[in-house]
């Protein structure tokens, strides 16, 4: 059999949470929290399946979630989007991210995306018979270069993906970059595609700046979230895509043939917590807050130089102090010799920027983990 | 925007559903039980989510389901496939099939479907830049024509696509049906695709002749099946594909960049209930054979005519002394005028034959919601 993707392996999340349980390692490589689920939200979808939701969902999703996130969204970013045409609830962010390259990419575009990236962007690409356009983020700060963006244009770019929080350096964008963003596809018919998967997870006071809150940009946009990060529940992959009309429309066209509807009685807890208990998101950034203090403190105690982190659950350290290593070689080393799992940048670019030495580690995880994490790289 | 899916609209399922709440029809039309799912399995599920199975799934599934699937594979169709590498995990069969169509089938590549087939075999096609080829069932006994497929057959041939127990019909492949796909595929690179959701549902003491029986089949075939049918859970939405380790290598491409892992507790729960419980699967010809022989003596008191149903569960019924009508315009007057929902074949075909004038009714209902469909279809 010939391959259709042949640049796809095993991801390195799979990679490094396998190297970790062979040796014993604390992994704080793949990013998923190992406290519990609102105990809510277990009652809530015993509850949904007691009660007999356990049918097809609609195939948009489950109407009473979709306003939920409707009234969230409001909320939120100040505009409501339309529960019934702009909103469609799918198996996590991936298969929506999957969807919206599909509905709207055609063999021979070109999609743009800004290294390093989410590992799923490219592969969703090829699929579709198009090609990523690679623009590097800044390998210290990791802002955008908009002129490079501006630069990669061609007549054959449909799309533009972008991430804030992102992952894996939680760099987020700021107004003036939203700006840009808008600017640059003013009087294109390049479509956004928006993950903002991290939108609850931000610190010291910055605002997520959501696509949503644009007008010019909505109008042009998937805008990709899920509630994987959001409810500590990753393995539950229910994430939803917002868009207007016509590229829902196309959207749902995909997703309709691809899974049709997600595990329905997830999506009555859903509608259930977040109409009740807005805190829960409210509160999330301050509860990382806490994590990412605490976990940087630590850290300076360590031969790691730790890089500022505005949002998300990921903490990038410098690692040159302690070995020259490419990161990968790194990564192996540390999980291996030294039994903490770490997550490398390079399998996050096109090209990796020569001397980066940086390595991923999650915090979503409960004090006495990375307490013993940092035990062991006290030592490096 | 330009649809990439000019053809695809709002699925007949759904339109026969909303209209049946509009009018408060009796709704015997998209397929889905309307009796509880097994108590036990909620309960392993809620212990699953309790005991904190809420993490990403490994990206295959759960190895103690896969390895679960592997046994009830085993005992009901004397072979055991490798749960590591044969093995996936999927949302659904949907999700299953559309990721085997895009594993191997290429743009410009030719997929052989045999109508009437269910409504999401051609957009998947079409989404690959491939071309359905539509081979028509007898239009009355929904008997594959051998000889229109090995016509049909073309140098640009990727793969067949067959469905048994079978969807819209109950239609069943004998062991000469199966010996007919093995001498059609020998000594081609052609891949089968075996959609088997209704395995399980099999009456009058058939043997369901899965590809998974025939090594000349297993070896180049993705067999695609579900839990949503077994279980009386058609929203949960997990299902899985068997395929030699080269095929399953290239279909996991697909479904780790598509949506990664589906919805974890749930894995755990049927792992539990396919060891514990197999009674469950091996009951489930009788449960339904009872449904079936009720509401075909019911339907005898009536001027509608029902077809034989070897499997799966939806009674054709032939209403040509009732109506002159086509089936589309005879589902919705039965929907709106009669009250009782059904589903037309015509969405099923490329071409629906002439005169044919058959609807689909679902008997996956309790015994009060047939009888009273039943006194709706007597005053017909
Ligand atoms: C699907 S496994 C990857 C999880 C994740 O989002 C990450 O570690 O970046
Ligand atoms: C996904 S809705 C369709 C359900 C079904 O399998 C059918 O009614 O044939």
């Amino acid at each position: 059999i010939a391959t259709k993707l042949p640049k796809v392996g095993t991801t390195i999340f799979t990679v490094m949470s396998q190297l970790a349980v062979e040796h014993g390692a604390v992994n704080l490589g793949q990013g998923f929290p190992d406290f519990p689920v609102p105990g809510r939200l277990v009652d809530a979808l015993t509850r949904a399946m007691q009660a007999g939701h356990n049918q097809y969902a609609m195939m948009t999703g489950v109407p009473a979630l979709r306003q939920a996130i409707a009234g969230k969204t409001e909320r939120c970013y100040g505009w409501q989007p339309d529960a019934d045409a702009e909103i469609t609830i799918t198996s996590g962010a991936t298969e929506a991210i999957f969807d919206a390259i599909h509905a709207v990419v055609r063999a021979g575009d070109e999609v743009i995306v800004l290294d390093p990236c989410y590992d799923c962007y490219e592969p969703a690409i090829d699929l579709a018979g198009a090609k990523a356009v690679h623009v590097a983020l800044d390998p210290l700060t990791f802002a955008p270069d908009w002129a490079a963006v501006r630069a990669a244009i061609t007549p054959r770019t449909r799309m533009l993906m972008i991430n804030s929080p992102h992952n894996p350096s939680g760099a987020m964008f700021g107004v003036e970059d939203m700006r840009e963003v808008a600017s640059i596809l003013a009087g294109t018919d390049i479509i956004l595609l928006s993950d903002e998967v991290y939108e609850h997870i931000v610190f010291d006071g910055a605002r997520h700046e959501s696509a949503l809150r644009y007008p010019e940009l909505r109008e042009r946009a998937f805008v990709v979230s899920s509630f994987g990060k959001t409810y500590h529940c990753t393995g539950w992959k229910i994430g939803y895509c917002i868009a207007p009309p016509a590229l829902s429309a196309e959207f749902r066209k995909v997703h309709q043939y691809n899974v049709f509807c997600t595990f329905a009685p997830a999506q009555h807890a859903f509608a259930e917590m977040l109409v009740e208990e807005p805190e829960h998101y409210e509160e999330l950034g301050a509860f990382y807050q806490a994590k990412r203090d605490r976990f940087r403190a630590q850290l300076l105690t360590t031969k790691l130089k730790p890089l500022a982190v505005p949002g998300g659950y990921f903490q990038l350290v410098d690692y040159s102090t302690v070995s020259d290593l490419d990161d990968a070689a790194f990564c192996r080393w540390l999980t291996i010799e030294k039994g903490v799992a770490a997550i490398p940048l390079s399998p996050f670019y096109e090209t990796p920027p020569a001397g980066q030495r940086l390595a991923r580690l999650c915090f979503a995880k409960n004090d006495a983990t990375l307490d013993a994490a940092i035990e062991r790289l006290r030592l490096l």
